[in-house]
Order: C-alpha cells, then sequence, then structure tokens
C-alpha cells in the first residue's frame, strides 16, 4: 500500500495500443521491463497522459492488474472521474487487483476554497477511507487553484491522503511551503512527487520533494537525476537535466505531447506502436524531424561527456 | 428508435433514491406512472438534472432498464462522457436494454469549431453509427458555444443525429436558425427540443420547437403548453405557462434546482425521498418556505382559473 | 457618500446612444428625469450594462457629471478595470464630479480565496481609502466565486466597502448568511442590493437585501416591489412581481438583455433611440415581436388589476 | 509604420519603475540602448509583460514617447483592451506620438470562429483602418484558441492587419499552417514573430517565422539565434539556445515570470530595479538563489565555449 514515505521515480506509464486500437499487452510487458530496467521506485498508470478516459473500466482494470504483476512494484491508478460512483467502482476494482493507491484531482467545476476541501472530503470517504489516495495538483489542465493552505486542510482532514503529485506552475515556492508547514508543525509529512513532465524537478527536489511522477520518455533520466541531487551532486544533476532539457520541453507540449513520448518509446524498442485511441494528437512530419534532430544531439552529447551513454541510446 | 419526428415533451427524470442512497425502485416505477399520467411523450434518463456521474454503470443501465419497460415510451440516455471509452460502453448497454436513443453534450475542453465538429464525428463513430443521438447545446454547463453553423455541420454529418436539446441561452434566434436552414434547404428536419428548465418555452415552441425536454415538477404544464401553442391558442397558453413561472424560474437555479425539483416531486406524492447522492445542493429552511409559498399561490390561482386545477393540486 | 445605509433601488442606468453612435446628452436627462420619477433612491452609472467598455475616459466622467447635476441622487460608478491604474484614475475623475462611491468586481482570473481578498485590499488602496465602494458579486459573469466568508474577510478588512451587489446565482442563501454573519456579530453591518435583473427580487429582500441595484425598464415596479415587501404586503408584492415577470426574465437574457431594455425604454419615450456602440446584441423581428406581445399583456393585466395601471403604460 | 516585412526581434519591453512605483524614465533610456545594443529591430511596449494596466493613459503615451524617440526603430504598442473606446483612444494617442503599429490580443470572451473574426473587424474599424496591427494569439493567457483558418480569415479580411505574434502553445504546426496558406496562395504574406518566452523559437525560425517578440532578459541570444538560423548554422543555433534554456525555462513560468525577467535586467545593470506595481509577483530568497546559479552556470559555458562571452556577462 501507497504510504508517505513513497520517493524516487513513479512513472508515469502509457498505455500502449495496436495500430488497430487494441491493448498492445505484450507491448505492456515490455515496457514495464524496460521501466523496472530504468530503476522506477513505482508505475501511475491511467493517468491523463496515460489515455485514461479511452479505456473502459475493463480495460483499465486488466491493464492495472498486468502492470501489478510484471513489475512488483508499487502501482498507483489514476481515478480521476466526473462523478464518486464511477471514482469508487474503478478504486474499488484496482485495488481488489493489487494496486497500491489512487489518484484523484479535483473536478473542473470546483472555485471556492472550501468547495475544494469539501470535495476530497467525499471523495476520500467514496473509495473509501482504508485506500491510500494521492492528491493531483493540476491547475493548467484542470483549472482549479489549490492555495497550500487547501493542501494542507485537505491532508490533515484526510488521514488516507499519503502523497502530492505536485504540477502547479509555477510551484517552486508551493512545494517550498508545503515542507515548511512539516518544519513548523501544522502538518503530517506526506511524500510529494513532481509532474509537469519533469520541466523544474532538479529544482523542486532542491525545495524538497522526494521525486518524481512524470513520463518522460527517458526516464533513467529522472531516476539518476533526483539520484545526484539527493546525493548532493548538483552540477551533474544539472549537467545531466539540462542536455535533456531540450526534448523533454517538447515532449511537455500540451496537445501532443503524449504523440511525441510514445514516438519516442517506439523509436527506443519499448512499445511496438505509437499508435492512440482517438481524440489523439498527431505528429506532423516536421515534428518527427525535430524530435529525431533532438534525438540525435542527445545521444551525441551523451556519448561525447561519457557518462550514461549506453543508458541514453536510443532504439 | 428515436428519429427526427420526436415531438412533445420528453421529461428529464429525476433518480429517485431512499435517504440512505439505495436506488428507490418502487419510485421508479411510481414516477414513471406519474410521468406517463402527465402524457408525456419520451422520457430522458441520466441528464445532468438525474445525477448520471453519481450511478455505477451497473446502476445506470437497470435504471434504463426499468424505465424502458415501465413507461413503453422512447427512452433518451444521456451518454455524455469524458472519455470515448465509457460513452461507447454505456452506450451499448443501454441500447441492448431498450433505450431509443442517446444524447451527447460536447466535451467541456472544445474550443474551436473544427474541434467540436470532429469531436461528434469521433462520438457517432464510438457509439456506432446505427444509434440514434441527440446533440445537447448547453453552453451555460458545458462552456462550449456552438454557432447554428456548426450544429448544422454536425447534423450534417451524421445521419444519426436525429435531435437537438436546445439550451442554449440566450437561444430563441437560434431555434429560428436552425429551422431557417432547413427552410432554405441547406440542412435536413430534424427535432428540436428544448430544455433550460423550460425558462423560455412558449417562445420556442413559438419559433419552431417541437416541445421541450426537460424536468420541470409540473411536467403536465410543459405537455399542455406545447399543445395549447401548437393548437393556437396563444393566450391560454401564455396565461398557463406565466401561473407557473415564479417557481419554474426558482427551479432553474444552478446548483440548487434539482434539491427543489425533488422537493416539489416529493410534495406532490411522486416519489418517496428528495435524497440526493453527494455532492448534493440542499434546501435551506428558507427555501423550503419559499417553494411552499410558490406552491400555495400556484395552486390557489389554478383554483381560481379553474382550469386545469385537478392536475396541478399539489399532494 | 454611498454609505451602508443605502437602501431602496439604485437603478443600473443605461447609456443612451444617438443612431449615429454619439452619446445622447438630452435622452441622458430625460433618463434621469424619469428613474426620479419613479422613486429610485440611486443611479448606477458604468455598470456591465451601461456599456462602459465603449465610451472614452472623457465621456465616462462627463455621463456621471451630467448624471450627478441632474438626479441629485447618490450616483455609484462602475470602476471594474483590468488594472488598479486606470481604476484609480476613473474613480479620482467621477469623486471629483460628485460621484457617491464606486463598484469594483473581481478580475476574472482570480481563483483562490485569498487572492480574492488580496485583490480588494490592493483595489480599495489604489483608488484611495476614502472612497466607499460596492462588492459587485456577479460570478455568471466575472466566473469568480466568492464564498460569504470571503467576503466577509472583504467588508471587515477594508472600511471603505460599505455595500454589497449580490447577483450570485443561487444566492438567496448568500443574503441570508451575510445578514446572519452581522446578527451573529462576526461583521459589520452593510447594505445589500441585488441584481441578477431582479430575478429573484422578492425573495431577496424577504431574506434581508436592503432593495435592488438593476435596471429593469420598468424601474417603479422594482421600488414598488421593495415597498410592498419591506411593508409586509406580500402578496400584493408578489402579485405585481409576477405579472412582470415574464419580460423580466426576457430582459435577463445574456447577450441581448440590454437590447431589450434599450427597446423597451425607448418604446416608453424614455431615451431616443435604443441604439449600442459596437459590440451591440441585435433584436430579431421575432424577438421584437415578442417583446410587444408581453407588453401588451403587462399593459392589459396592469389594467386589469387597476393598481399602478397609469404606471405602467406602455409610450 | 509596420508592415508585412518585419523581421528579427522585436523585444518585449519591461516598464520599469523606482522603488516608490513611480516610472523610472533614466532607466527607460538605458534599457532602450541596451535593447538597440542587443542589435533588436523593434521594440514592443505595453505587452502583458510591460504592466500594462498598471500604467495610466497618460503614462501609456509619455512611456511610448521616450521609447520611439530614444530607439528610432519601429516601435508596437500593446492595445489590447476591455472596450473598443479605451483601445481606439490609447491607438491614437500613440500614434501620434510615433508608434509604428499596435498589438490586439482576442477579448477572452469569444468562443466561436464568427465572434472572432467579427471582433477583429470591429477592433480594425475602432482604431482606424490607416493603422498597422498585429494579432496576439496567446490562448493560454487569453482562453481563446484561434484555428489557423480563423486567422485567415482576420488577415484577409483586414489589409490593416501585417504581423502574427505567433504564442499558441503547441504551436509549431500552427506556424507551418500559416505559411502553407501562402504559398499555396489562399493567403497573402504576414509578417509572424514568436512569443511563448522564446521556448520554441529555433523550431519556430525554421517552420518560417520571421523572429520573436519576447522579452527574455538576454535579447542579445534571441538576436543572434534568429540570424544563425536564417544563416543555416542550425548546429550552433541549438548550441546557443540550448545553454540558455534553463533560464530561458525558468523565466516563462506564469506568475512569476516577470520578476525573474526584471531581476536579471537588474543584475546585468539594465534597469536600476526590479519593482513591479501590484498585483506583483515576488521572487523568494530559493528563488533567487535559483537564478544565480543558473546564472552563474549560463556564464561559464559561455566562457568555455568562447564565443558570445562579453554578450552573456552578467552585471
Amino acid at each position: 500500500m501507497l504510504n508517505d514515505t513513497a520517493k524516487g521515480v513513479y512513472v508515469i506509464a502509457v498505455t500502449p495500443f495496436t495500430e488497430s486500437g487494441a491493448i498492445d499487452t505484450s507491448s505492456i510487458d515490455r515496457m514495464v521491463d524496460f521501466y523496472v530496467g530504468c530503476g522506477v521506485t513505482g508505475i501511475t498508470v491511467l493517468g491523463m497522459m496515460g489515455e485514461a478516459p479511452k479505456l473502459t473500466h475493463g480495460e483499465s482494470v486488466a491493464l492495472t492488474r498486468q502492470v501489478v504483476i510484471r513489475s512488483k512494484l508499487p502501482v498507483v491508478v489514476g481515478a480521476s472521474a466526473p462523478g464518486f460512483a464511477s471514482m469508487a467502482e474503478l478504486t474499488k476494482a484496482v485495488m481488489d487487483v493489487g494496486a497500491a493507491g489512487v489518484m484523484i484531482a479535483p473536478a473542473p467545476t470546483l472555485k471556492t476554497d472550501d468547495q475544494i476541501v469539501t470535495y476530497y472530503a467525499n471523495a476520500a470517504e467514496a473509495i473509501d477511507r482504508d485506500v491510500p489516495f494521492v492528491i493531483q495538483d493540476y491547475p493548467l489542465s484542470t483549472g482549479v487553484v489549490m492555495a497550500p493552505s487547501v493542501i494542507r486542510c485537505i491532508i490533515q482532514d484526510n488521514p488516507s491522503c499519503v502523497m502530492l503529485k505536485h504540477e502547479d506552475w509555477p510551484g517552486l515556492d508551493k512545494v517550498t511551503a508545503m515542507r515548511r508547514f512539516t518544519t513548523e508543525g501544522t502538518m503530517r509529512h506526506i511524500s510529494i512527487l513532481c509532474g509537469n513532465g519533469g520541466l523544474f524537478l532538479p529544482q523542486e527536489v532542491e525545495r524538497g520533494a522526494d521525486g518524481a511522477m512524470t513520463g518522460y520518455a527517458f526516464p533513467e533520466m529522472l531516476v539518476e537525476l533526483v539520484y545526484l541531487i539527493q546525493s548532493g551532486d548538483r552540477s551533474t544533476a544539472h549537467d545531466l537535466f539540462d542536455r535533456h532539457l531540450p526534448l523533454l520541453r517538447y515532449e511537455q507540449q500540451p496537445g501532443i505531447g503524449l504523440a511525441v513520448r510514445k514516438y519516442v518509446l517506439k523509436r527506443r524498442g519499448v512499445i511496438a506502436s505509437d499508435a492512440q485511441r482517438k481524440p489523439a494528437g498527431k505528429l506532423s512530419p516536421e515534428s518527427i524531424a525535430e524530435i529525431e534532430w533532438m534525438l540525435g544531439r542527445l545521444s551525441r552529447e551523451s556519448e561525447r561527456t561519457r557518462d550514461l551513454s549506453r543508458a541514453f541510446h536510443v532504439a
């Protein structure tokens, strides 16, 4: 079961499909092996970048089961839903097949501080107060802005809340504020993993985050980066991050980011196809050429610096 | 199967719960009988006012089945969903138990004209092109504004689109514009039923709408009103409508409208409890007193005018 | 100077233009005389329905000056602006020509409770803490939802805040909540006037509001209604309101409401033209016919009930 | 006068204030000299990052005049406003003091394609059809998404539209689409300069954009980058860009980006103070330390690569 000591990288898994749109179970196994080989400490399925709304209930549960069994790692499942009924239904089903916890973003209709706090109280009750959950704080997508004091309320009100997936933007001072609450004794400790495609990961970990929950197509970089920062090797960490930043930024574009990510994972041999179910962002020939240019530069850079060159080999 | 000749009143059914939050199947039967007795021509379940997101998949299908069997009327099912997978899954299940068609609102993330048109093409394909569907045009709730020309595109592109649930606001000129498209020969005929709580129903029918799809707690008034307007008895129609307008306006308030509606239906003996599942708008004592005041005035008015006095008897 | 004892009706004035788009100063005088004759206790200019963004700074000040001089009543000026510089600039100018105070809506970008409270603190400072101001609470237009506790914070933090223009929707329980704060001793007394086109005015006054701040084209009805409710003559008040509700509801439509209002004011001889500067909602022939139908019914009803028949005579 | 041949870098100027909040005219001169020394081809004042809403009308005009006189370069003025009256008023005033054109973003309330096209037709008329204008396409800030075909409509309808400030996100394929319209002969040529903080500038210029309109605190890098790409020296261009990307990304954060930019400009001796008028994003000590870390790395990298080392010297 997920708890507040989680750290490292919980990679946001893509959902591999065949060209005809079926779930590609052999790519799932290969992908899980790849993630495990990268050194991730957990896997998150059915996130926004996991095409969750395009999967039926049955597919969602089957995918979770396969990832749980194959990875032997804690698996977090995105359970955000327009209503508590389907949220509870999915949560029960995935916990039954071995998930470690679920992740819940605030409903886009929420406005006031109090509405947000009430929403999480209702959600925690709906999914059952024994199920560990993660707050997903992603205003760019949900439109809901949660002040640090509101997140603290949610955490204090709900013992089953064990983690914050931080992806507010800008958000570095929010990480600092949340950690300060705990230092000051006004909030219990929770795990903080960061999303936002990893765009601010070095600073986030330096501010006290425990790691990342994102799905950049080179998860081994994320793993290494978190390790280096936490080991105090700041310059090496930033060197590593800065080499990846051009591609990472490119992958973080709303709308086509997932297409970029799946393309690179396919190029690296992790998944058989980069097909998405509809609605799907598509890569133009120009975009593909740009990605290839960045992969080429990344590969040469990694070669040149001699560190990690094997890990970053493309395809 | 739903088709473009639908008219009259497709009442938006509430979902009756017991005080403990279970689905109240005996209230469903009583409610269906009541609606049929009011003269409705169809029933819409799992609309926004039907608490759809609070029902599990199984409950949704069971509710639909019960209403289909009991009413022997065409039943439209709200199938709007964050993704096409659950939309298709629910559609298949409810069509299998006898639904006449489904209703689909645009996803709140849609922005441009072209995105909207593409969305409906994808949705029509996802639910299967044999399934009749209704466009729900409700910008106040979805935030998506569809120009008349965009709705025409959707209708022309998708033969399985047979109805527009019109509830844009303001929207009277939109009804006129849609009817003009057909008169001019640039769009095939479709059924237009109007929502928005009925707030503009007399004018909407006068502009060419075929009736109403809304759930005001006195559906017999909606039925009678549509009949009177279509019979040319305009003054009587407006007299009738104006008597109900204070309560109808009160019921149409976002957030607590459903609480008002369920309260009145309970008071009229239609459902056993006005309980809602969470999240639920609640009536304050002051609100209840205001509703009672309006019911009293409505009852006396109906008595005084001697028309329809039996129909409008409360409880 | 505006203070917390304001009551009755502060009518939202339209801005009369000639057919060529110039400000029609003789219509302004006639309109002011009309409003005064209706018994209003104050006038609000440059509100959302006053086409404020279509006036230059110079025109805004000149309009305010003319209304102040002609009416001899307290004049509130809408001063909402994208930045504090223009808000302060306009406020200084209109206070110099005799305005009684200004009205400020929250910037549409505000999200959290704390952001809203900070915004009003900054605004109060920017316009000068000697200038009385009104909070405009209109989420349907601004997208900003202010919980009662947030409004209380603004009031307690800013002594120059003297009034709440209440037009949340639904909002009746908000009026009750605000009044309860004062009864309980947790908030000082302020004036509450209600907007929302008057759609819930009887209930709002019954809940403790001091009156209306809206611009329905029959302001004498609003004046009479507030008086009747406050005199305890509830049935007469509701009879009066209900006769007007069909038209009032029609005028309250977003987008074309102002066109309806100006049309009726022109029909009643109050303003010479119903022209609007761009962007302008336009009345279709069908809409005009509907308004005329409602005016005819209203006129006959008023005749029939013999009360107020002169006041409601149309043109 | 601005025309469709504009290229290079139109730097988005900050507005320098003294610590007490007055406009700092000597910093304006120094800043203009700095920008000119960086090789920019134009200057944009009163953009979103120019704190336009915090300036009075008089200050806005005075600032424009000073920048026009000092720079001898074409000066574009942000003229977006909630209404056409103030847009026209500001435009006339700044054109009178020598501005080259104005920039207009769509009003945040616009929804349908047709509404957007109509808005620009009205705006072009309001500011006078002789005044060259720039479309600012920045959905992340305005919430308005303009399809390429809609932008084409605006351009074809309004001869005075000479430039697109492109900052949609993702937007690379939009640049390609706009250029393709011209190649195919369905749209006249316009200038395309890109914003978004420069986050995708290399790719944007490779896709056919004419340069940048953004205000990154190292404008000499933007100038050099555009030159290198247009000269075909792609690798050098990307090397240069990638060195700056960590800081550039940091500066592009919504909310505190301007604080970062002003801090760096102050550190480089360009402006005397990084003060902002309210509302102002503030840098925490942690943020300042992060910026200094990145400046240190940037400085060492520039030293190491020996290129441009003087230009990138900090303070």
